[in-house]
């Protein structure tokens, strides 16, 4: 019933000129039922990025006007900051919301790129689940050495930009366009101080020591709480559900002889995600996404 | 973030000619932004239910548009039907559902019924959490003896309308207006087909024999699955969630040794009660309704 809702979040090169940062803005918001829902701009970093949400055709065009003006307003021969870039409109991923398959959003990745890359002659690598090498599936491995580097090593082999021409543009370089899933920032505070507790919970939950895939976390000391939690990024809320990492925290700290106090959800999430966790606990064998009466509100 | 988001459930007096069904939908849909979520005739009633949802003031005006068209095309001197009615739009709540407080749809009740009883002398009755007398919350009791009676009784002190003229309108009758929560339809299933422990569980949940406010709740034998079932309907899931109500019941199957099976949300809810039910067994401390992304889109 309702409509294919996605999430985009460019990253653009600009974190100074509120002058620009803001005609970019008004770029986003000429496009009729998208929502900007955040611009976040950082000085150090000279970066500001943008969170626009809508259906996916009105996304995909409002990031069109995104680049065509940051194209306009950021040279990158003159731009420097503390955070690492490869072009004007240096990374934007699509992220599905709801009533929308991931392959749709690399579908729009792809369709994007191809039409920057011929309306500009911007060369576009494709990254995340839009990745058509593995090694480009990672961020960091595409902006190798940066906008200066890549400046230089565009026309090398494992280089080649997967759309456009095989030379940076020449004032916005080069951009990263994709698809991943929405990040869910999940927080777990247990009725202990001991800090190595929380380690060892977070050791236990996160894959990159054997827990969970898609989930990051680590142990942290809350100081004017006198506590500590389990912090935690939640990568793939489908495949890695909250309510099971949760329960596995609560077993873990249970063998440690604490307990969950409470959890913290930070900043947004897909309503989805939600209705899961409802689902599960209550055991509802089938539910539908338009029973909640408020998705019938943007069909 | 997001507007007043309310529900109306219009009930008309037509349930058989579509033509007339059909002239009222398309006042409705004659507002921009509200959504005509269900329509549902019943012939052998002679009554057609209408499920609207949008911002607020966007369904009252849809709503006198829903009335206005009803009183030029029903006339209650021919009309018959299974169900009891006073008028040609027997009975409409307001009905909050996200950003809006009960005393919003109160106030939104009052301010309908004197604009219809003032352009068209309608009298009007106010029931349910927008009732002035205690016994007019209850819609039975202002329908005693229906249209036929009420035309002769409109003038006794106890019948007197709220609002509009002490005489039936001509054609329409009178009509009655409130407020009231959503109904939330809640089954869960045991696994077990000894129908006496769903109805001595039934007992312990629902108001009438000393269990929850706001509950109403039956056992029921479920032949083609061979289970038995606690059928509920939860009539304030603020003050009465979900998740304690099914606690409970998971409480005392285990008495009886058996085990709920699974559960079952029948048509719409709110999505607030899914998100209770959600940071409640994560134990979160604090979430905002804004927190959900697809929030942000009818802002």
């Amino acid at each position: 019933m309702a409509g294919k809702i996605v999430e985009a979040v460019p990253n653009i090169s600009e974190g100074r000129n509120t002058t620009t940062i803001k005609q970019v803005a008004d770029a986003v918001r000429s496009v009729e039922g998208v929502r900007l829902l955040d611009v976040n701009s950082d000085r150090d970093h000279n970066r500001t990025v943008y969170t626009l949400i809508g259906e996916l055709a009105r996304v995909e065009e409002a990031s069109f006007r995104l680049f065509e003006q940051s194209l306009q307003l950021i040279n990158m021969e003159e731009q420097s900051g503390a955070h690492p870039r490869i072009g004007a409109v240096d990374v934007m991923p699509f992220v599905p919301v709801q009533g929308v398959e991931m392959e749709e959003c690399v579908a729009a990745a792809q369709r994007l790129g191809e039409r920057l890359a011929e309306a500009f002659e911007l060369p576009i690598y494709l990254y995340g689940e839009a990745a058509q090498l593995p090694e480009r599936k990672n961020l960091a491995y595409i902006r190798k050495g940066q906008y200066e580097v890549l400046k230089t090593e565009i026309n090398l082999p494992a280089r080649r930009p997967d759309l456009g021409p095989t030379r940076m543009h020449q004032t916005a370089g080069a951009s990263i366009i994709g698809a991943r899933m929405p990040l869910i920032a999940f927080n777990v505070n247990l009725n202990t101080n001991r800090k190595g507790i929380a380690d060892q919970i977070a050791r236990a939950v996160r894959e990159s020591s054997g827990g969970f895939k898609n989930v990051k976390a680590m142990g942290v000391y809350l100081e004017d709480r006198d506590l500590v939690q389990v912090s935690m990024n939640l990568e793939n809320y489908l495949s890695t559900p909250i309510y099971r990492v949760f329960n596995c925290i609560k077993e873990e700290a249970k063998h440690y002889g604490v307990s969950v106090l409470e959890s913290e959800i930070v900043g947004l999430l897909p309503q989805q995600a939600l209705l899961d966790v409802a689902n599960y606990y209550l055991r509802v064998a089938q539910f539908e996404t338009r029973q909640v009466m408020e998705n019938h509100l943007y069909e």
